[in-house]
This record gives C-alpha cells, structure tokens and sequence, in this order.
C-alpha cells in the first residue's frame, strides 16, 4: 500500500485540523511561543509496531525533527523508545494526542493480526489470516496497512477493487451460478471474482461457473475441510477458498486444519484495543519561568 | 452534540466516497439497476445502539427510505430489527458495509459506557464517566456522541474548548502554580481550566491558584478520597475533581468510592469491540433472473 | 461502475463550479431571473452516447427537470433529441457548455469503443477491446464509464485495484520471474497480477510464476499468436493474454487474429474526438423584452 | 496565466490522488522501499511540448528531483529528452502515468495550436487563432494554458469573464439590440461585451449598440469579408471580429482571408490527439534482487 | 453575478460548519430536539438589504421554510420584518448567528454603496461607484454581490478577468508605454486593459498605446477634471477614465464633477458598518417545560 | 489561539485561490517571469498591527522570504516599515492585495480593541473587552486572534466551547432557571454556562440555578452596577458578569463603572474599519525592459 508522502499528508493534515478546532488554547496559554523542546514517543507495554511512517510524516509536516527508534512491523518491548520528536513546544504538544491515537490503533492492529499469523506459522499452517471491510469508519487506509504491517492480508481495499458475491446479493439474484455468471459477464477482466457460499454444494457450482475464489460463510471446520476437498477432487485446484464468519481468535486453530487458504476476521479492525503508547516531553533542567 | 443534518451529511458521504473508490464493481455486475428491494437491520447481540441518526441520514441522502424502529440510546435485544431500508438495490447494497460501520462503532462505545454508568447508579455513586480525546483518528464526533448516548460525558471535544494542562505542560512550565497563573491570565473567560496534578499538595496548590477542575492522575482510590478531602476541608468545594489513569472496567468501582466528580477512561473510545449489527435483504418470492 | 448518485454529484458540481468562477455575467445581465425556458439537447451527428446520466445528474441537483430520450450506451442518429430539459433560464444557460462537455467527451469515448468492438464481433473474434490508464488528468471515472458504455472493458481503474508490471518495474527488478514472485508474495489474494513481457520466453517464464495475465508488449500480430500457441501448448490455459503498444483504429484487424484475450488501446481515451452535441432553447412565441 | 506553484499543487495533488487510489500495488509489491533511481521523459514523436512547469511542480512536491531539459513552448524532436527525473523509485514510478497524461493532453493542445498559428503566420494573416470553452470536464486551467503556449489565444477562463451573448440568449430576449443593451447596463465596466450574430445586419446592430466584440456564426469565409468591410465602412473600426462554428484545421485557410481578427476552434480543446511522451528508466548496471 | 443555488450553498455549508465546530452545545442542551417553532427577521435600523437569497439558501438548504417578505436591494425601515423562518428550533439556533452576520455585513454594504451612488443620481452625475478588490479576506463574491445590488460597480471580480497595471508594476517594467504594449501582447482579447497612472502625460500615453481604461491615482478633482479633457481634446473618447486612491464618502461629492466614467472606493468593502438586524423567535403562548 | 503552521496556511492558500481564479492576467502579461524583486510592507497610518504571523505564513508558502519587522500586538506609526519581502515579482503582486487584505481587517481589529482596553485600563477598570459572534462569515479564526492580539477577550470561538443561552432560548424553554438546570443536566462539565438575563431578578435565579455567568442584556450603567452589588451581597462572588447589548465606543465608559466582568462590544468584529497598509515594491535603478 505505497502512497507518495505528500499525498497522505493530506489525509493527516486534516485529521490534525479537526483535532485542534480554532486553535490548541492550553498550549496557547501556558507554552512559549519560541521554546524548543525534545520529546520521546514510547512503547507502555510490548506489541507490533504500526504508523510509524503516517506518525512521522504528520511530525514533520508541522516541521518538527523526527527520529524514528524502529520501523513499521518491528516487535516492540514495553518501554521502548519508538521516535524521539524535537521542535516547537506548542506543536509538539498540540500534535500530541493526534500522533498518538494514530500509532495506538495501528499498532493495536498490528499487534492482534501478528499474534494471530504467528500462531499459524507456528502450527505450520499455509492459511492467510485476512481483514474484512469491518473498519472504523472513514479509516480504511490506516486499519488495512496496519493489517499489512501485522502480516495479515488487506483483502478488498474499497468496492472497486473485487467482486465480492455476499449473501445479500445472492437472494436477489437468485443462485451461486446465475450470480457468477453476471459478473463474468460484467466485470473487467483486472478482477477478481468471489462469491459465498453456504454449502460444498453451492462451493462446486462457484467454482464451475468461475469464480476465482469461494467463500465458506460460517462453515464448521469440518465442513470446511470437506468442501475443500471436495473442490480439489473436482479439478478446481485454482480456487482459492476462504473461510469467513464466527471466526475468532478463540477459536482460530480448530479453523486452521481446514486446509483452506484465507482466514478472514472482522475483529481485526472493528473491535481493536489500542496499544498503550505515550509521550514525554524529555525533562530539562531549568523550567521555563517566564511567558 | 447538535449539528444540522446537512452539515453531518457532508461528512458521512465522504466516508462514503472513500470506501467506494471508483465504483462497486460487484452491484453495478450482478444486481439490475432499477429494482427496489426492502432490507431490514438486525442487532445481532444486545447492547445499546448508536448510530441511528446517522444511519439514517446517510441512508436518505442517498434517496433510500428508512424507517428507524429504534432510538439512539435505546437498550435492544439480539435479533431485533433497528432499521428497515428500501430502495434502490444496488444503492443499498453499495451502502450497506459503511452503514453498518457507523451503527457498530457507534453502538460498541454507547453499550460499553451505558454498562458503566449503570454499574456507578447501582451503586449510588454520582461520579461522571467521561471519555477521553483518545478515540479513533477523525472521528472524535461520531465517538464522543457515541459515550453520550451511553450516559458518559464527552468531555473536551476538541483542543479548543477547555485548557486542560497536563504532565507535558507542567515539565515545561515547572509548577502547577505557574501553569495555572498563566492559563488564567491567556484565556478567555469563557473556557474552563483543568490541571492534572500527581499529588493532593498539587491539588490543592491548583485549586488556590484558581483551577476549575483538579485532575488526579494516576491516584489509588485511597489517594483520591485523601485529595477530595482534603480540597473539602480547605474549602475549595466548588472545584471538581476528575481522576484518570489506570481505570478501567475491571477496576471501576474500586474508584467508586473515591469521592471525585470525574472518572474518565481511554478505553471508551480507544478500545472498542463493535456491537454486531446486520443488514438482512428482505427475501423476495421469486429472484430476479434477468439482468 | 456503479457509484451512488449523490456521491457522483459531488464532482459533478466540483466541475461545473470551477467552469462558472464568480458567475456567468452574461445570463446574469441578459436572461430575466425567473423566466422558465425548455431546452432540447440533439445529436449533431451519430454515435453512440455515454453521460446522459451524469448530465441528468447535474440538470436535476441544480433544480432543473430531465426527460432522458435515450440510454446510456444508445446508438444515435444525427439530428436525435437526448434530453429535453426544462426550469430556469439562467440556470440552463449557465450550464448548458458544462453539461455538453460532458456528453461530448464520453459519447465519443463510446461511439470509437463501440466501432472498435464490433468491428472485432464483425469478425468473429472473442478478444475484448479494452482502455489504458491514459486518460485525460483526472478523468478516469468518467472516461473508464464511457468506455464501459461502448462495450470496451475498463481495465484497471486506479493504482491499487491490479499488480501491473511494466517495463520500468522490470528494468528495476531484473528479470521478469522475480518481479512476478515479489507481488505474489507481497500482494494481497484478491489482486490479479499482470506482467508486461517482451519474449515468448518471457510470457513463459511469467506463466510459469504465477502471472495471472500476460502482456505482450509491442508484439507483433504473428509474435503474439506464436507466444499464444507456445502458452497454451505449455498448459497455460487459464493465463489471460493482453496485447498492448501501437494498436491503432487502424491495425486492429490485424491483431485479431493473433488469438488474444484484450487488445488495449491507449487511443481509446488519450486521443478523444468529441461527438457534436448542441443544447438549443425551444423557440417561444413571444420574446421577453422587458427583464 | 500566472498561477503561484504552491496554488497549482494543489490541483495536481488532487489529480494523482485520484489516481492512485488507495495505493499503488504494483509499486509496494515489486519496488524496494528505499531504492533511488533516474529517469528520462522523452518525447517519442516531434511536437511543442507544454506542461514542462506543471509535471516539475507535481515531481518536486513529491520530493523528487527535476532537471527540465526544455521549455514550454519548445519545438520537440522525436527521442529528445524532455525532462530529467531523480529521486525515490516507488514515488516516480507512481506519479509516471499521472505525469504523462498531463505532458501529453498539454503538448498535443500546444501542438496542433501551434501548427495552425503558424499556417496563418506564413500567409502573413494577422487573425488569432483562439480556443472555446469546449475542453473536457474540469480541464480548462490546463487546456486554455495548452493553448496559449501553442501560440493561440485563451478566450473565456470561465463564464464570469466577459459577456458572451449567444444564439440561445437571443432567442430568449428576442433581439440583438435589446441584448447588448442589457448586458452593457447590467455588467461591470470591466467586461468586454461580445454578441453572437447570423447576419451581416445584425453585425452592424450589434456594433451599433456598443459590442466589443461580434461573432459571425457559420459564416462562410465570403460572407465573414463582406460582414468585416461593412463593419469598417460603417466605422466600427475598434470592433473586433471574431468568426466561430465550423472552423476546422482543414478549412481553416479559407477563412484566413475574411479580414476578421480571431477564428475560434472547438477542435482544439474537445478532440484533442495527445502527444506521445515516454518515462524510461535509466537501466542500472546491477539490478536489485532483494526486496 | 449569478451561480446555481446548489453551488453557491457549498460555501455557505462551510461557512456553517466553521461556526459550529463539534455541534451546538446549548441548543442541544435546552431545546427539545422535535420542537417546531416560527421565527422573524426583523431590520433594527433602515438601510438596503442585501443577503436575502444567501440566508433563504442557507435555512432552506437545512430545511427550513422561508418566506422573504422583502427583495435583495430593497430599502427597508427600521423594525420591517424581512424573512419568516420555521421549522426545527434547534436547527433555528444553530444558524441564527450566521444568517444574521450574512445579512449583515452584505446590508451594511449595500447600503453605503446605496447611499453614495444615490448622491450622484442626485446631483446628475453620470459617474458610477465602483468597488475594489479590498474585500475582507475569501469573501469577495459576498462583498461584491452586496456592492452590485446597492447599484454599484462590481470592478474585477478577481485577478483573471482584466489587466490592471498598477504601481508597482510599472516601478518594475518602467514605463505606462511598455507595460500597456505587454498587456496588449500578452492577453486574450476577452479582457480589458487598465493601467494606473499619476499625471495627465502618462494618461495620454496610455491611452494612445490601446489602454481601454484609464486609473488616475491619487488626482485632485482638479486633475481629473484637467486629464479628462486632455484626453477627449487627444480623440479618446472611447477610454474610460477611473479616479481612485483618497476618495472618501465624504469627499466624494467634490469628485463629482471631475467628468469621468468610475469612481472607486476601497471603504466599500474594507470599512463596512454591519447593519443592525436580528432574529426573534415567535412567542409560543405556552412554554415548552418538558425536555 | 495556536494552530500549527502548515494547518492555517490550508486557510490561507483556499483564500488566495478564490482570489485569483483561473490566474493573475497582469502579472503574466506585464512581469517577466523569473525576475527577482524586494518589497516593503508599510502602514500608512498608526495603529496596533495583526496578521503579522498569518501574512508571513502565506508569503514563506509561495517560495517568498520575508523578514517580519514587527511583531503582532505591536503599536506602530504612520510609515513604519512591517514586512521585507523578496522573492519571484510576480508572485509577490499576485498576493499581494490578499495579504493586504489580512492585515489591514486584522489590524483594524486589533487598533479598536486596544483603544478599548486601553481606555478601561486608563481609568483603572477591571473589566474586560470581549467579542461577540459578530464576525464575518467565515472569518472566525482571524478576527477572533485579531481581538485576541488587541488585549480583548475572544469569547466563544464556536457554537461548541461555551453554553451560552440567550433570548430566543429562553423563549422557547420559558423560564432561565429551567434552561440553566437543563444545561447542567444535558452539558459536558468541561463547558462553562451563561446565561443572558433581562433583570436583576433573573441574574439572581441564573447564579441559583448554578450558572457560571450571567450576561446583562441591554442593562444600563446604573441596572448593570445593582445587578452586580445583589448578586455580591446574594454570595455568588464566583459567578462572572458580561454585559452586552448597546455597548459601543462611544458608550464604553459609562459602562466602566458598572462593576462587571466583562463588556462585550459587536461591533468589534461587525464593524470594522481596515487599517491603511500598503506595499511597495522597491524601486531598482534600472527598469526591466524585455519580457
């Protein structure tokens, strides 16, 4: 997910601005106007580390000197210095919170999603772990890169980006087949086409009518596994399977014998606990007395 | 929080815009353009729900109808119907992911507020819950309305409406007292003064410099009640008391009987598990075949 | 490419504001301000028409009534009413160039896609005519929909919805099978990935690692239908073929039997003729001579 | 049309976001993060290239390094290097397209305006050759500059420039005199007032009520030389002449001796031939095999 | 000045939505969310009015229902009703102020260019009052639409509808001569040309070389009156002749009878005096007691 | 009033956009491209300056250097040099009436609140000058820092930092004892409550009901001193005191003597009379001749 700087800038910037509103009044009040000040963004407790980047490009655009301590997906310990942070005071501490809540979210997301890829690595298993399009509203880019950064799969990026066949669209339509056969009709042949499904049945018609990827909507492992195989005793060696809905990570790992290749989960980015991160304004040794 | 519906508008079509990209390639393949389709929202646990407004909004502006079943605020069971939705079909299904987006976040961060609250009245504790500006990036609206139809306060909406000095301020400024002074003599009248203080001396140092609310930050449930008592007995009953830091649901009451007006927690806006919420098409007799 | 009305009519009235400035001085000064007129728009010559419903957009949000004579992706005669559209004068006239280019652009994206299609359809040929990403600065929603209309195949719409690798991508990377195997390792399951090939032996080695869409570049009729057969005879049978680099209106027929899947055409979109259209104000019997 | 860069920016910004969409896949997935390379735009056939300014403004705001190796307005030749790019490989690969497009929509404006001014140049014909408000949707900025660098007038920016009555204005007020007046009592002094006529009569009325400026529409070249030498035997010596509608490049001569002072060409905006403009990477000794 | 209702509306939503900020604290806390109240707009002095078809926009475009009981440019008494306004109290509320600060500033301009331009009807003058570009920052479409329906001149619009050769560029280019002979060079013939001058020479020198107005800066009424004659005496009738710099609304009447075309005051728009208006709610008989 | 930097230079690019439209047509036509030049930036009358910070803002944003050669909230003279500016000639005109524009509205701001507070502190009142809402549409920000920077209290800066319920409220609800508990009940305790009152009677309920101002509306010198000695010797010394309503310049002070807190003035921000400030581009010994 590569977007030139000067470009997400603009996304941060306007976060900021509706952060401030008509202007920060405590620093206003209380902070010179011309102080320097050196500060560190630190790691509260131990997590994968996201926005990073969006963190410093925000710091530097305000004009503050930025030194990152690690990089985006690094496996961070409690207490680590992430970036130190020199400039204005008043910048420093207007831009504050914003900087942060940004890196907690993304970390946070980083850290659920590495949790769980490691854990499938770790049981050998071949399966992806995928987000949904279960975000926070509006912030799509910044939950699906921090997915990235935690080693999960972004899967569709906006609607444009895939067909994606839901239950929804199949009771309208009618069947798996009619319903596939429209969007190979329909459809530029620079997507992908995906379609749920709810039986091995409806998994076999997907798969003859075309599409490059099913869905098992809330399949049991089991089922899952025997609609895999299935598919692959039929010849669809190309498809790739998902398996989607009920998926936690309580329950991941009866899922990961399901040998399927995508394990999606809407709690990667819609039930997020932020990673505890703060900054400190580095102590100097003479206060500033006079305003 | 009262914005005008179109001014809000404005706002929800572009988060909108932004998880469409360029088009829904799955409606615009599948679905015909002309059919009308009736759709039902579920709750799919129970909680308190959020979002109804802006649901709806979002859902007229696009010309679909809505007929809301619920009140923002209101307490639902699993299964109930929230929304029922008709219209264009490929309106609805394009809408339907960000829709829900809005009422699951939204909801998630009213049910985990409303739980507290509750937990405080049943306890005949007259403290506040109070949210933090630790929310998602840009959307401190949607997130700080969300805590108050759960019964919280918002607390500071944004960086302009209160002067609240905290750690970072005072490190630099070198006293409460000065931090204080210097707040009271560069804001405007109109704005309150919050200062966060790390023991009951500072407290009582701010309330004298004039302080209108004292933040405890990090106190043990002994240590505020020790501060509280103290500021009663100097006299400084006007004074509100807010603690923050380190609570959270699990140790709430432990923080009940500490005699503060405040007890405010990131974790209402920073973390937050999404209520399941739904979109059901409404099943038709007989599908669609044709496109 | 289906996009909400209201989140279309977002650019819509972008563009028209910055085509009026600070207002059209002449309706202004000439047209009485609450004079209601009708207007035909006509075909000045035939073709196929694309942005009826982006003019009727733009006519209705600014209050005016539209009746659609035709449908997007119609073949039109010269001489053929397109709209009749009625309401204020000054606002139609202020309007009326806004809304032809419009109209004019698109249709003659469409009318030059649609000779293109069947003229291949003419021929018997499968393969698709599809557009390039070079479009005029900003316009690819609008041109990519044109082209849609006229039977093309859009391609890709932006940077993020398919990997392409190119010759620069190429020229940086080295070879063909490792530039194939990095997107297939950093890239999400729901991207297609495409890579551009200047051999036989290329398109091969593409195949071969995992390509799911083979351009050739620059080839020639005959080196295509070679790299064709050699693919298929390699069991690439599921791997798409674009031809791409000097296909002209011209050439065309010459590539079609090189036994591809697209022949893209940056022509379609860089180098647009604009079909005639005129807005003509429905004679009335009596002038208005006072304002 | 002098614009400050850090204005046009912005325009630019917009565009590229647009077309990158969520992110440039390709790039993120091939390209190491890091990796600094070099790069010719290069013409690949002869022309007059406009643009230059604006793709330096958008590859500096990104951070790239620019060394333009002409100046708009140039006469090109096939294979010359246009500009010189520098700077991190993912950014130039991202904005390539972007920049592209612009250079060449730019340079094939530049160019078929220049040939024409340059025909009417070597028949020692003083008429100007001028542009219409018929660009493609939102373009005009970019379009009316295209024009100017190829040597031909802008016309109208927008519609609150000058007065512009037209046929359609007419046939609402009824009357060529009564529509000059309105406009010159009801517009500032600072416009100019130009009337679209159909006959050598109206020409002369319209002069007569004070027009700046009288358009002959469809006029043949005869009747365009008779209208002019009527206007001057009636002594309207300062009104400009303009002829417009059906002027095209392969007529245009003959309108050249009509003795009229701008012949206007919607062609040279709406149905515009972009020039052929390539990026190449300049081939590195050592390919880059790690990521 | 005449733009589309739907888009002058987008910027008066901005303005709105500037004036919020996070949501309307007090009409959300005392007014009931359903009420339906009836509301005046009422002239607490006499003047011109000006803003009625900005404010009917803005209330409407939130759904209010307006009924103006007075025109944009009417004269109305101290205590006249102008708009009735009904619909959502709080709605009412919330936009109130903005209203009132449209009205306004745009009455309090009108007014004054109403007042002037009244003194030189009185006196027979022909000379028209004109603003200038010194407008408060970003609203110059509002102060010059105010200017215009107090029957003044609306001058340049901004800096893309006339050449205005001032001061300091001609201490740049050095001489009247040169700098009208570049205008003349440089510019579409859709514009105007103005250039400032200090003496009777430069006006003449200006004139000759194809100036279409001419600014006398800082003239005496004397030396205006001397430069005019000069002029018609040279044969340039057709040059329109403005006087600015030092004219007042108290010396404007000296100015009257210096015989030139525009006399232009920056305290048109610079210097305005809000004129006194207000909003009152309809007392209901019965109180609302319940929230 | 701090926001950083790059966040308010949005503002002012959007401000000098509208300003210039499709571009500066003289400074194109009439000023070399690349010619470097100086300017001075010169008050041309005395006064209290403001937009000091804002003006180097937008000029250090075009490319330009500027060295400020006063501060805001400085007192200057009649000639006093405020700005250096050097950098591209036409850059510096093109902006140059916009950044005039800023600081002529934002030191006649400042010039009439100092004079204000000047006069208070004179006679040795305590009171404080304050702004209303009273602003130019869209202008809050600047004219809010200008008053600010004038020694005047800013008041509510938005509808979200103050409650503050007024007349038309309190028609609605009924009674201010009704509407301040409603305030307390519905409010943030982070927002301060005012409410306005019409008798001493009233203020009395207000401070009872728990407000934490009271505003006198159209109070006398004579009513206002009552109202503040009952509600002293009632014991509410906490609660503030603003009176507002007929408070003018000219009127201030027989107000000073009223015992109040503050004296909130309209026409501070609605009638603003512009300081005279203009710049001079420095003359050079030699003129430029060729373009």
């Amino acid at each position: 997910m590569f977007i030139p700087k000067r470009i997400v800038e603009e996304k941060l910037k306007q976060i900021l601005a509706d952060d401030i509103g008509l202007g920060d009044v405590t620093a206003s009040a209380v902070i010179p106007a011309n102080l320097t000040v050196n500060a560190k963004i630190i790691a509260k407790e131990a997590g994968i580390i996201a926005g990073i980047e969006e963190a410093t490009l925000l710091a530097e655009c305000l004009g503050l000197t930025v030194k990152a301590m690690v990089t985006d997906g690094d496996a961070v310990k409690n207490k680590q210095v992430l970036m130190q942070v020199s400039g204005n005071a008043q910048t420093i501490l207007t831009v504050e919170r914003t900087l942060l809540n940004l890196l907690s979210r993304m970390s946070g997301i980083a850290t659920k999603t590495r949790s769980l890829t490691e854990r499938l690595e770790g049981a050998n298993v071949k399966a992806k772990i995928a987000a949904t399009r279960k975000s926070a509203p509006g912030l799509l880019y910044f939950d699906k890169k921090a997915v990235a950064l935690g080693g999960g799969d972004t899967h569709r990026l906006h609607l444009d980006d895939m067909v994606l066949i839901k239950d929804n669209h199949l009771s309208i339509v009618g069947s798996v087949d009619e319903a596939v056969k429209r969007a190979k009709a329909h459809t530029s042949f620079a997507k992908k086409i995906e379609v749920e499904v709810t039986s091995t049945k409806d998994a076999v018609i997907a798969a003859r009518a075309g599409a490059d990827i099913v869905m098992l909507d809330n399949f049991s492992p089991k089922q899952a596994k025997d609609a895999s195989q299935t598919l692959r005793k039929a010849g669809f060696s190309n498809v790739l399977l998902e398996i989607s809905g009920g998926i936690t990570s309580e329950n991941l790992m009866e899922y990961a014998a399901a040998q399927v290749d995508i394990l999606s989960l809407g709690e990667l980015t819609h039930t997020v606990k932020a990673l505890d991160i703060s900054l400190e304004i580095v102590k100097k040794s003479k206060p500033v007395v006079n305003r």
